[in-house]
């Protein structure tokens, strides 16, 4: 029922996440016409030559006209301006998503959108360092976590096809108010984004040469798009500044029991972590969401 | 020549790492004995049970007679113990390293041993966050920076011995003082670690079951074992202290931006993590440490 009223879909930006979409509709969705729209000429040249979509538009009026669904991949930024240009070509009833990293400011800006269109946040917790359409990978949402975000009202048919398109692409789908999103997204992954770069920029570049596997991994979201990122802080500031005082707070309880000599007090902080992770990665490893 | 000479190695220490250096020596310089010390009587019999070792003792004294080489791979708080018990035990001229993440204390405690043998330090930057001999591999150390540690006075001998045998293990090797050795490290290691550990000390139990591969590579080596990295941040307290003011001074900095509603700094902040984070991969691909 739910895939014969999914006939086309649009794709705002055809980055990293926005071109494993395409690629990631295509192998699930059969039948399903992939429609494109690209910021930059480069982009759009780049996707006609790889048979990315069905069709790359130009003008983003065009790319949305006819879509059942439209799922909006560009930085946060640019979204209360897309959603100004996209509002008088949408069809009743369309379906708009995103899939960027924060949601309480997409949900407001989302009000421009007309009556007629349904507006749904999604975030698939998914992604790399790296940027662009030549990193696309069509299985890049599976096993991810995906949280749709909604308010009190939501349209109880386009929270079915979100669920279900976000399954088929191999998401466990969770749900929550924007809100919510927001303050879990802060800890789990903008605050350690801002920790990873805070850890690059307090070393030299000199000492950096001698860092070994566990610098690397510990700083590879550093390497992030600069530009994506300073959108993501930008939309979630009091929770990121909130995390930012937790995280000093325990950086300073570790220098408390360092300058006391305090090993007992050393090791139990150090335990305490240990011990958290090693029940987040059973959690993860008993949800199939990471292979042992 | 310096092959010659090399007949018998003992390990002090039979985990991850120890246990590594005996695969790693047996596949790579055949011919050479390889004696084994554990602490545990446990850790002796499946050292036996898999061959790990020529010989495993469980008297330490016994088990460095007629080594030329001795190597200590257990944790740093059991160095001052270990060189006051061998002391007696080492022949003429016996080599003696370690391969503790911290250098200053060390050295110290070196020089309890007997004139006759001669310590210098050695730290190869490889490891996991996983402990124990089942994790051992005897390629752990290719690719991997080793620093030797020595003060004013060395024996040229020794230290042509160590040079030859970590390069022999497929590392490359670096020197310098163990009190330089321990600024640098704290800063590419130890800070890290006490920065993982404080994140996820800083989230909610709850909340990390959404974490992502991000937050999972971030926190990878607060996995790591407790009273190891116990040793590790009592051994050099001064140095991680003034890491942790660092990079509290950074993430404060950012805070202040994002307070500032200074989308500018904060993409500069972010932008120079970036470009700082490309450098050091740059370096390391061109050096062939890490594969693109």
């Amino acid at each position: 029922l739910i895939l014969k009223e999914l006939r086309q879909i649009t794709i705002i930006g055809l980055g990293l996440l926005g071109a494993s979409l395409a690629l990631a509709v295509r192998r699930s969705m059969g039948g399903v016409r992939v429609v494109g729209w690209g910021h930059r000429g480069q982009t759009r040249v780049k996707a006609r030559e790889q048979g990315l979509c069905d069709e790359v538009f130009e003008d983003i009026g065009q790319s949305v006209e006819g879509a059942d669904l439209v799922i909006i991949a560009s930085p946060i930024g640019t979204f209360e301006e897309i959603f100004e240009k996209i509002g008088g070509y949408l069809g009743n009833g369309t379906v708009v998503t995103d899939v960027g990293s924060t949601k309480v400011l997409p949900h407001k800006w989302a009000q421009k959108l007309p009556k007629t269109a349904h507006y749904i946040g999604s975030h698939p917790i998914a992604g790399s360092e790296q940027r662009g359409l030549e990193f696309a990978r069509d299985d890049l949402f599976e096993k991810a976590n995906c949280i749709l975000t909604y308010g009190r009202k939501v349209d109880a048919g386009s929270l079915e096809l979100l669920r279900y398109f976000w399954r088929e692409l191999g998401c466990d789908v969770y749900e929550m108010g924007p809100a919510r999103h927001d303050r879990l997204l802060a800890n789990v992954s903008h605050l350690p984004h801002v920790a990873a770069a805070a850890l690059v920029n307090a070393s030299a570049d000199e000492d950096l040469k001698m860092a070994g596997k566990g610098f690397m991994d510990t700083s590879r979201i550093a390497s992030g798009p600069a530009n994506i990122w300073t959108d993501i802080v930008t939309t979630n500031p009091e929770n990121i500044c909130k995390g930012i005082d937790r995280l000093v707070g325990e950086l300073n309880k570790m220098k408390a029991a360092i300058l006391k000599k305090d090993a007992k007090r050393i090791g139990s902080l150090l335990e305490k972590a240990r011990a958290k992770r090693s029940k987040m990665i059973e959690f993860k490893l008993n949800k199939k969401e990471i292979l042992s």
